[in-house]
């Protein structure tokens, strides 16, 4: 068991972005975590829930990966992150009935993991050098598109959709990253720096309960 | 913005299809609109619209090319192309009061998209060399599957299942094409002639309201 | 038509293993049948019916290989396998009212198709040389995605998520199977003891009314 855990913590010390690395880390983690609950809330036995933990933390990169054609994707080659998230899944099995009493460390986590996920999403297509508005896109898809699978398979219109600024802060944050970039600062510098500010944005979103403007259309007539 | 709008629509001018392209971009913009609605009637935020259209204009091209394995997908060299989809999507919010008088006219356009993105389905999978069957498959997921990917979003069943002959249309389409062209109709006719008698057999569809039969089952036994 | 059904099974015929192979046909069949059933009880034209029952039985696969980079995507080297696949779907509209009398066959059938599916994936993705945890996701999402891709087709909360031991028998076959491999099983023989195995292990399961415990979580705090 220690050396299970030794060797999938391991390979992760020697990378060169520790900081953003540590944070993904949290990020998949605490995802698998809020694909559970919502398996839970559909009685789903076991399976579903490590299925829809798996999906919720880690379907997002794998779409990026796939639009991107960056193949092969990122969790293949990774199995510690796999054993993580599913490991992640089926504590949150025994773990929920603590787990209202976290509810504000939680959804820090939660909006570390989006910053987090929109900020290698950008990394990464920037890296394939495709063009500014698809590095925006890498970005956005990765922090938000793991929930909207898991609502999807838990058979609800996504909340990424409704909720207060969620989307929006992986929008801000991605432009941000992309403008400092061009302008030249250091990538670790940036990335911190944006990590920061959209995390500070998301906390205040929560809290003061920002919304964007919702559309409403009635008239059926297609 | 004048330089952006130039830059979005200089390429274009210089493309041998010019007809096929000027169809495809009005394809994408109703069928971002099409998607921005479905979004209002589920009281999505301004994200949510602007995803939802995204993934209605751009998404059946996504799979399709994911399918076939021809990376880098369309769009992602495109950027033009997305900001169009966006604009129209956002634009939809401020204009739906005005749209049910242009009934008529939007579905004239939606018939010209599916048409459309039908025939350039096919034309992709037979420049990649694919069986007969795959490109037929590959004219259809082109013409209907945003449309799909938008109603499983909006959390309902597809109505591209259950319309007046809609995806029928694609079909018919698509191997009236692969025929002529198989004949040896040059392919300029050919996407002419398939693009007129799909919006014209789409059009009286609609008029007359034909239907396939629909196959109900309802005992439950698995 | 004979010289089609010639030029079907003809390619088959000369396949090394006839058995997984004659199995593959058998479940892909099975699950564009299922398929089609659960279109049926969502009202769906013949069209729905169609494009639900190659979903069902082709899309596991499709996901697979795109989610381990494996193009091109095997259906679309196999036309035969698209034919047959759509031919069953529309088979199943005239049939449907006769197969409650074949219940207990066609679970059958669906056991053999789950098991194959799953040795499948698994023997494709070790010879792409994925990592363990890897192989036997390959092996689960072939035997399981293309039912979860119809559910959600189908509007409706995956069954696989809350049904007796389906998913798990994939799980234990695609564990069995690699284990087996590690110990230097010759590859046929491992592949039919796996089935045989995997397939008693379903009928049991579904005899006996066998299931996971499920995750009953109704707390909404987020």
């Amino acid at each position: 068991m220690l050396d299970t855990l030794a060797h999938i913590f391991q390979p992760l010390a020697t990378k060169q972005f520790d900081l953003l690395l540590v944070i993904y880390l949290i990020a998949i983690t605490t995802e698998a975590m809020s694909g559970a609950l919502a398996a839970g809330r559909r009685n789903m036995d076991v399976f579903g829930v490590v299925v829809i933990a798996f999906v919720t933390a880690l379907g997002g990169g794998t779409i990026r990966d796939v639009v991107l054609g960056n193949f092969p994707i990122g969790w293949t080659q990774h199995p510690e992150y796999v054993y993580l998230v599913l490991l992640a899944g089926l504590a949150t099995t025994v773990l929920a009935r603590f787990m209202h009493h976290m509810k504000r460390i939680f959804l820090m986590l939660d909006a570390m993991g989006l910053v987090a996920f929109s900020l290698i999403g950008c990394t990464i297509a920037l890296q394939l050098e495709y063009p500014v508005i698809v590095v925006i896109m890498a970005g956005m898809l990765t922090g938000i598109s793991g929930g909207i699978l898991r609502d999807v398979l838990c058979n609800q219109v996504p909340v990424v959709f409704r909720r207060e600024l969620y989307a929006s802060v992986s929008l801000v944050v991605c432009v941000l990253f992309l403008g400092l970039q061009t302008l030249g600062v250091d990538a670790d510098l940036n990335t911190l720096f944006c990590f920061v500010l959209g995390f500070g944005f998301r906390m205040l979103a929560l809290r003061y309960g920002w919304k964007l403007p919702t559309f409403s259309y009635q008239q059926r007539w297609d």
